[in-house]
Parts: C-alpha cells; sequence; structure tokens
C-alpha cells in the first residue's frame, strides 16, 4: 500500500533573507506516518520542509524536503503523476500566497505621484510591479513603513484528484476560531469543490500540545470526532487501510 | 566572566497561522556560545528561538526563548539593566518591521475609492489602518492579491550601549553581493552610530555551511578576518577573552 503524506508548513521568499512562513510544526504528520508504518505492508513518501519535525527515519518512508509553495506543487505533480498511490494525506499548511513585490513608503508616495491608484487599475497596478523574488535585493531598512504585496499561490488540492483518480484523498482544513457549525459547512464545500474523499477539519483554539480537536467529515456524509493527535492519526489509518487488519 | 550572546532570527505574526520570519538557523551562535564555555570562567546568557539551533546545553549557559523583535527587546531590557555583563554578542538576525495591517484587493479598492491615497497623506494612511496582529483574524484566501503594510521595529543594537556602558558590546552586519569596500563602510557607520566596539561584518554569498567569510571590525579601526564559522567563534573569543588564557 502506496500513501503520500504532505506535512509542515510552506515558506515564501520576500527577499533573499526573509521569508513568510506557515505556521506548522509538522507533530500532527509525524504522528499519522508513524501509526501507518506499523503496517508493514505500507510505504510512504513524506513531503515536508527542512524545519518540520520528521517521523522516525526507516526505510519505508522516503522523504522529500521543499519550502514554497511552487516546490510544493512542482514536487507532488512529479510524484502524483509518474506513480500510483492508494491514499494521500495533505496536512500541509500551504501559503495562499507568495510575495510579489515590494515598496518603500517612499517609493509608494514616488509611484502614485506620477500614476494614482485608483479602484480600476488596481489589478494592472499589482501585475505591473512584480518581480522575481529570488532576484530580489535585501530590503532596506531605511524607511517607516514597507508595503508587501502578494499574490495568490495555486490551490494544491484542487489538483489531487486530477493526479490520482482512484486515491483515497485526505485534505485538511484549519480555522481560527469559528463554531463547529461553520467548520463543517466549510469543511464540506471543499470536499465538493476539490473531489476529495475526507476532510480533516480542525481549529487553531482547539490545539494545544497533544490535545488536538479535529473532525474527519467523508464524502459520504459521515462525521467522526478525535481529542487528540494519536486519535486523529488512528481514525485516518481506518479509513485508509483496512479497519481490520488495523484495529486488530 | 558574564557574557549575552544573542543568536537565531527573530519571527513577526501577520496573524494567527503566519509570520515573516528572518532566516538564520543558529550555527554561528552555538559555535560561538560552545568556543566561549569552553574557558570555565565564564557564563552565558543565550537569548534564541525555538527554532534555532542551540549550543549543547551545559550549566554555565542559561537560555531565554524569544520569538518578535518586540520579545527580543524586553528580554535583553530585562536582562541588561538588571545585571552587569563583561560582553555582548548580538548575532541575532532582527526583523526590521513588522506587520500593522494587511488589506486584500477588494479591500484595498474600497479603500481608495472613498480616499483617494495620496502622497500627502501615505503617512496618515499607514498609521490609520495599524491593528493589533494578536487580534488579526486569519486572512482569507479569496482574493487575488494582498498587501500586507508593516512598520519599522525598534532598532535593538542602537539600546545596548545605553543598557551596558561598560560591556565589550559586537554587532553583526549581513549584506548582500556588496563589495568588501561598501561591506566595511556599511560596518564602520554601525560602530559608530551605536557606539558598539566591535562589527561582524558579512556577505549571504560568502557563507555556505562551515564557509562563514567573515571581517571583525573594531572601533579602533582594526580588520580581522575569519573563513569560517570555527574561526570566526575564536576571533570573537579572543577580543572578549583575554587572549592569553584563551590562545594557550
Amino acid at each position: 500500500m502506496k500513501i503520500l503524506i504532505t506535512a509542515g508548513g510552506t515558506s515564501e521568499k520576500i527577499d533573499q533573507v526573509r521569508s513568510i512562513t506557515n505556521h506548522s510544526t509538522g507533530q500532527l504528520g509525524k504522528k499519522i506516518a508513524e501509526t501507518l508504518v506499523a503496517d508493514s505492508t505500507v510505504t510512504i513518501d513524506y513531503v515536508t520542509t527542512n524545519s518540520a519535525v520528521k517521523p522516525t527515519s526507516q526505510d519505508n518512508i522516503r522523504f522529500h524536503l521543499i519550502e514554497s509553495t511552487q516546490d510544493l506543487f512542482e514536487t507532488l505533480e512529479r510524484l502524483l503523476t509518474s506513480d500510483s498511490y492508494d491514499a494521500i494525506i495533505h496536512s500541509m499548511a500551504v501559503s495562499d500566497f507568495t510575495p510579489a513585490f515590494s515598496l518603500s513608503e517612499e517609493q509608494l508616495a514616488q509611484s502614485i505621484d506620477q500614476t494614482p491608484l485608483t479602484p480600476e487599475h488596481l489589478s494592472s497596478w499589482f501585475r505591473d510591479h512584480e518581480i522575481n523574488p529570488n532576484k530580489a535585493e535585501k530590503i532596506s531598512s531605511d524607511t517607516e513603513h514597507l508595503l508587501i504585496a502578494l499574490k495568490k499561490t495555486p490551490k494544491i488540492i484542487s489538483y489531487l484528484r486530477k493526479w490520482q483518480p482512484e486515491a483515497t484523498i485526505i485534505g485538511f482544513k484549519l480555522l481560527v476560531d469559528v463554531s463547529k457549525t461553520e467548520l463543517l459547512a466549510v469543511a464540506k464545500k471543499s470536499i465538493m469543490k476539490n473531489q476529495v474523499d475526507y476532510i480533516l477539519a480542525n481549529d487553531l483554539t482547539q490545539i494545544d500540545g497533544t490535545n488536538h480537536h479535529g473532525y474527519l467529515l467523508g464524502a459520504d456524509g459521515t462525521i467522526k470526532e478525535a481529542q487528540s493527535k494519536e486519535e486523529i492519526a488512528k481514525l485516518l489509518a481506518s479509513v485508509i487501510i483496512e479497519p481490520v487488519s488495523f484495529n486488530q
């Protein structure tokens, strides 16, 4: 049984010394991987970042390190279009945006002095200023305010079904301090939009060390609840690996 | 002999799940601390971040974890105004800016539709939008572009001499792909402006694993050169601890 797991959080470069980072320790991914490889028929492709904690290295876990959302996209495209997977667990916290350009207060003043910034040409203003962050100079600290413009990254979860039509796909949805109703509604929407089999829906205010409250929603309408990273890992294992072999 | 070391890189919260992070592994700080505590008369207050690599824990190293520039400021103020230090090695990569607010493309369009953005009222525009990042909602991904406005953080290095008039203070200056002349000029300016005794000046393009080229400039005009983290650590030790006892 071949499983792909993404875990940790992506980082998007602002310049050569700064990034925007999505927080994610990787603890949950580690627990999920360690739970799954307890079944000796399982092999895992584990896609994560340099700074995330990782499952104990084993022969049946292969690591792939990425940094940005674009890296993640390319790595997943390569893996998922060259082999067939039984399941995909996409728990990585992916940046929705990546830096497009930055302007100091003085540069912004100069820019809007020459061409007033109006609602009508805002989209082209964003596009016209775009630069390659790998070529961005280190931002000077010689200004009181700085503006960083970001553009949307590709929505990774929306590609998974296209790349793996047959796999059991489990996505994750993290919200902050919302009602159970809202959390479940957003998760359900994601299942339909991205054609995944399950979404593990959780709320940052209900995550604290090993306590980790979450709901596993199925495309079939089922809802299962977990209270810890370990329970989440077991829940995922139970829907991926045959319940009998897993619960023995 | 009492020494304070800062190492690693600060992180500034954008919202509850994202931060702007200054890259710094903490490897150099670790090497410096381990070199200095080899002298049994040395005790170190080591100020760093959760994610930085740390010197091997020992009785004579006390750790203080911080996250943001504001945390760092408060921790250093507390330590440096309550006790006397022989030396301060400020190697941490400190964020020059911290998020003030963010606007989606649509929010920006609405804002400038109501009140055109002109060079004259740009400063007040930045100030009027400011919010507390701890209260910032998770940014919605439902927009093509996002603007993050940042404001300047306090310049930590400029406070050190005020807090410790007698200590040997060593600051760091990291630039990216500049000439030796420019690097040394910027470092010299920092020595005078911040009234420190030394600046370790280095260039990101000349740092690669253990290879780490740097110049140690003294307020007295001396320039010493190092080619590795180990050589930098020894150079710093030689100017802090009596050369005789160190080189024995």
